[in-house]
C-alpha cells in the first residue's frame, strides 16, 4: 500500500538514523507506528528507507517531514510529491532477537547485521538490543571472529607494497604513555614497514593523534598513507580520517552512553583496525594495575591470550604484553609537551627516562620479530636507534612527509602563555602518583582540545623530596584553565606522599 | 563548567527524549560525546535537561539546537541567551547495568528508573538496554511487584464512590472476541461497578475501543468517567485518553520495534492498568491455541498462576480463565460490523452463539464472584440478563452518558459502501478458521482506521458446506479495498476444508 505526500524538508541532520516524521493519523491510515519502517520514493527512483516518528503538530495529514539524510539521497525540495510504503522488518532483526535467546549467530547473521548498521536500516534501539545482548550472552570465538571480518569489509583497506606490516596497540589508561611515537621512527629508521593509525582522545588529555598533531597534519586519507608508507616506511596520522573498520565508529556511539564494552567487541574492534591496514605482525601493550583499564594480571592474561588466538584466525602474529600501568610513564602529559617531550628524547636527550626504556623494549620486541635483531638484543638496538639519530631522522621525514616542518626545533612549538608550579610543602617520599589524578588535571587545564593545556611532572614514583621542592608545572591558555586545574589537583591528589604515621586517634 | 550559547530553536517536535544539538568542535569543548546529558539554562531559570546530538552543519560553533520539547519549557525564542553545563548520568544508569549484570533490583531501583522514563531522563538507547536486560535476566516476583506500584503512580488514578470494583482483561490474538461490549452491560445490569477502559487496535482489525467508538465517543477524561461510573455503574472508554499508568504507554513504544515482551513487564503493565481503575475483582481471559498468543495450556498456566500472585500482592483478587483460542469468537470482525453485531445480541437475537456463550460465561464468573449470583448459576443469570433486555437497556444507558444516541437502531448504524461475498468453491467439512488470517482480511479492507471495514463469517468450525454456499462477505469502502482483503484472503487462506486424501502421489 503506497501512499502519496507532500514533502517537507526539515534542514536538520540526525547521528545515525533517517527519519521520517508523519502526523499520527497518516501512520494510523498505513498502519505505522513509531519506530516502524517506511519505504519513501519520488517517482521511479530508487526508494530510501526511513525509520517512522509521529508527531500531531509538526507536519500536518498528508505532509512527510524528512531530515537531511532522506531529502538530500532523494533530491527533492520543499513540498514535491514523495510515495510512502510500509516495509517489515530487517532479517537482522531476527538475528538480534535470537542473540537474546542465546543462539550463537552464524557468519551470515553477523555480516547481515553489521551490513543493517551500515546502511543505517537497523536503529538506534535495535542495535542497542544486540550490544546489550552481546554483553550478557557473549560471544564464542568464532562469534569474534565473524565480527572482525565483517568490520574489515565495512571499510576501505591499505595496500601496501611491503610482505610484512608491523604495528602496535595500547589498550590505553596510561597517562603520558606515548611510547608510539618513538617505537614508530625506531622500527622504521631499521627498515620495518609500519603504517601506524592512532586515536584522538576519548577519555584521555591527549590521544596519539592529538600530539602528533602537533608537528604535522595527520588526517590524511587512504592514497596519501599508502604513498608515504610505500615510499618511508611509516606514518603516524588518525584513524578517523581514513575509513577504515567503519562499522567501529558506529558501534562506539552507540556504546558509548552505558558504556558497554562487551569483550567480544572490543577484540573484535581493535584486531579489525589491525587488519584492515594489512598488519602481519603486532603487539599488543596491555598496562595492569590499580589505576589502568585492567586491574589484574589474570584478567590480562585472559585478554591476551584471547588477542592472540583471533590473531591466528585471522592470519596475524600477534605479540600481547602485560606491562606496568600502575602510573604515568612519561613525564610530561598534554598535545604540546608530549610532541617536545618526543622531539628531545628523540634527539638523545635523557627525559622521561621510563618512557624511553618502555619505548625501546616495545620496539625491540618488534625489531626481534621482524628479523632485524637478535633474540634478546632488540631493546639495545632500539636504543642504538634513538642515541645514533637515525629514529630522530626517520621522525622527521614523517613529518615532513605528512605536511609539517620536518626541520622544527624544540622551542618552534609554541608554549602556553601561563604556567603555574606547584612544591612540595613537606618532604617525604612519592608513593603514588595516580592515573586518573593527572589526567583530570590536565584535561581541566583545557587538553586536548586545547593542545597547549599540560601537565609536567618533576618527581617519580619513590622520588624522596625535600619541602620546596617543585612536583609539577600545569600549563594553560588563561589563568582561569590554571585555576580550575589546580581545583581539579586539590580534589584528585593524585600525588600520594608515603605515610609513617597512618592515623592519629586522640 | 557552564558556556553560553545562542539559542537557534527548531520547530520539531520528538518522540521522547529533549534533544540539545552542539557544534562538534564545542561539544569537544564541553568534553560532550552524542548521547550524553547536558544542562540548558538561561538566567535565573530551571534548568531543562537534554541528551546531546552532535552536527558539523546544522548549527554553527556557538549555538544550542533546541528542539521544541526543550525551548518551549525555557520559554526561549531564537537567538536567545542559554547556559550549557555538562551533567553526570543518572543514578539509574547504575542500576540498568546492573540488571545486565544479573542484579536483581530494589523497589527504589525500579522507582529511579521508571521516574526517569517519565522525566525524560533516560534515553531511548539505555531504556531499549534496560528492557532488553530485562528480558534476559528476567525479573523476579518482587521486582514485577515494584514495577506494576510504580507505573500505578506514574499516572493518575480512578476514585470511585463502590466498595468493590470489578473489571476484565483479555491478553488477546482472536479474532470477533468483542466479549467486553456484551458482558460489561450484563454485570452493571445487576449492579456491579464497572470502570472498563480498552484499548484501540495494535496489531488485530479492531480494539474495544474502536468498536465502541462506532456508538459512541470513548475518548473520555478521569473526570467524566468517575461521573458516569458512579451514576451508571459503568463504562467503555479508551485507556488512552485518561492518563492511567503513563509510564506502561512509553514502555510499550520501545518495546515495539523488537516485539520485546518480557514476561514481568507484560504482567506489570496489565495489572498496573487495572490497579489504576481502583479494581479489586478481575477475570482474566487468557485464550489458548494455535493461532492465539498462548499457545500451549502449560504455557497458559504458568501465565494464570503469575497474575493471580501478583494480584493478590496488589490486594486484587483475580481469576484467570483460559479460554478456547483455536479460532475466531463473534462471526463479526471490523469495528462496524462488530457494533451490530454486540447491539443485536444485546436485544436478544440469536446471533454469533459462541460470541454469546464466551460473554455469558465469563459474565457469569463476575456475578458469582461480586455476590449476585449463586455459585454455579452465574452463566444462566447473564443469559437471562441478555433475553430480558436488562443487558441491553444498560448498554443504550452507557451510550447516552458517554455522548452518544442511546436510541439508536442497528440500521442507523453506517454500512460499508461495497461488500462482497465469497462462496463455497467446493463441498466438505470446514476444518478450521485461522484468527490470524481473518484478521489480515480485515484489515487490508482497511480496518482499524476505516470502521465500515470488515468481514462476516457465514460459517463456523466443523460446518458441513455445499458448493456455492455463501462462506463469508467482506466490507469495504472502495472496490480497490475488497480486492485487497481478498488478495489477502488468498495468500492466507483462513478458512480451511478437511481432506480425506491428503496427497497423491503419482
Amino acid at each position: 500500500m503506497k501512499r502519496p505526500f507532500e514533502a517537507k524538508c526539515v534542514d536538520l541532520s540526525t547521528a545515525g538514523i533517517r527519519v521520517l516524521v508523519l502526523h499520527t493519523e497518516d501512520a494510523r491510515d498505513l498502519d505505522l507506528k513509531a519506530m516502524d519502517r517506511a519505504a519513501v520514493t519520488t517517482n521511479g527512483a530508487e526508494p530510501v528507507h526511513c525509520i517512522v516518528d509521529l508527531t500531531d503538530t509538526f507536519v500536518s495529514p498528508g505532509q512527510a517531514g524528512l531530515f537531511k539524510e532522506a531529502y538530500s539521497k532523494l533530491n527533492i525540495s520543499d513540498g514535491d510529491k514523495v510515495y510512502i510504503e510500509p516495509m517489515g522488518k530487517p532479517a537482522s532483526i531476527a538475528h538480534i532477537k535470537e542473540k537474546m535467546d542465546g543462539k550463537q549467530h552464524s557468519d551470515t547473521e553477523v555480516r547481515e547485521i553489521i551490513h543493517g548498521l551500515m546502511s543505517e536500516d537497523l536503529s538506534d534501539v535495535e542495535l542497542t538490543a544486540w550490544i546489550t545482548a552481546i554483553y550478557i550472552r557473549g560471544l564464542e570465538k568464532e562469534e569474534t571472529l565473524s565480527l572482525t571480518r565483517a568490520i574489515v569489509d565495512s571499510g576501505t583497506t591499505l595496500k601496501l607494497n611491503a610482505k610484512r606490516v608491523f604495528d602496535k596497540h595500547c589498550i590505553g589508561g596510561v597517562a603520558g604513555n606515548r611510547t608510539t611515537m618513538i617505537v614508530v621512527p625506531i622500527i622504521a629508521a631499521a627498515g620495518l614497514t609500519v603504517p601506524k593509525t592512532s586515536s584522538r582522545a576519548i577519555t584521555s588529555p591527549a590521544g596519539t593523534a592529538d600530539t602528533m598533531e602537533v608537528l604535522c597534519p595527520v588526517n590524511l586519507g587512504k592514497d596519501d598513507i599508502e604513498t608515504i608508507v610505500n615510499k618511508i616506511g611509516a606514518c603516524i596520522v588518525w584513524g578517523g580520517a581514513v575509513n577504515l573498520a567503519a562499522a567501529d565508529d558506529k558501534l562506539i556511539r552507540i556504546r558509548h552512553p552505558l558504556s558497554l564494552d562487551p569483550r567480544g567487541m572490543l577484540l573484535a574492534s581493535i584486531m579489525a583496525k589491525k587488519k584492515a591496514v594489512g598488519a602481519t605482525d603486532v603487539i599488543i601493550d596491555i598496562p595492569v594495575g590499580e589505576g589502568a583499564k585492567i586491574k589484574t594480571a589474570e584478567e590480562a592474561t585472559i585478554l591476551a591470550k584471547q588477542f592472540n588466538a583471533l590473531g591466528a584466525s585471522l592470519n596475524m602474529n600477534i605479540h600481547s604484553l602485560l606491562t606496568n600501568g600502575n602510573h604515568p610513564i612519561g613525564l610530561a602529559v598534554g598535545p604540546t609537551i608530549e610532541a617536545r617531550e618526543t622531539l628531545r628524547i628523540l634527539n638523545g636527550e635523557n627525559v622521561s627516562p621510563e618512557l624511553i626504556e618502555k619505548s625501546s623494549q616495545l620496539a625491540g620486541v618488534l625489531l626481534e620479530v621482524g628479523g632485524k635483531a637478535a633474540r634478546g638484543k632488540g631493546r639495545d638496538m632500539a636504543l642504538e636507534l634513538i642515541q645514533n639519530g637515525k629514529a630522530g631522522i626517520k621522525f622527521r621525514e614523517m613529518i615532513e612527509h605528512q605536511g609539517g616542518d620536518g626541520k622544527i626545533k624544540i622551542d618552534d612549538v609554541p608554549m602556553a602563555q601561563y604556567e603555574y608550579t606547584v612544591t612540595a610543602d613537606t618532604e617525604g617520599r612519592i608513593e603514588q602518583i595516580n592515573n586518573k589524578g593527572v589526567s583530570a588535571v590536565v584535561r581541566n587545564a583545557g587538553a586536548p582540545s586545547d593542545k597547549v593545556a599540560g601537565m609536567y611532572l618533576h618527581v617519580e614514583e619513590g622520588d624522596r623530596i625535600r619541602k620546596g621542592q617543585p612536583l609539577f608545572t600545569v600549563y594553560a591558555k588563561s589563568e582561569r584553565k590554571i585555576e580550575q586545574a589546580l581545583e581539579a589537583y586539590k580534589q584528585t591528589q593524585p600525588i600520594r606522599m608515603a605515610k609513617i604515621i597512618l592515623q592519629t586517634l586522640e
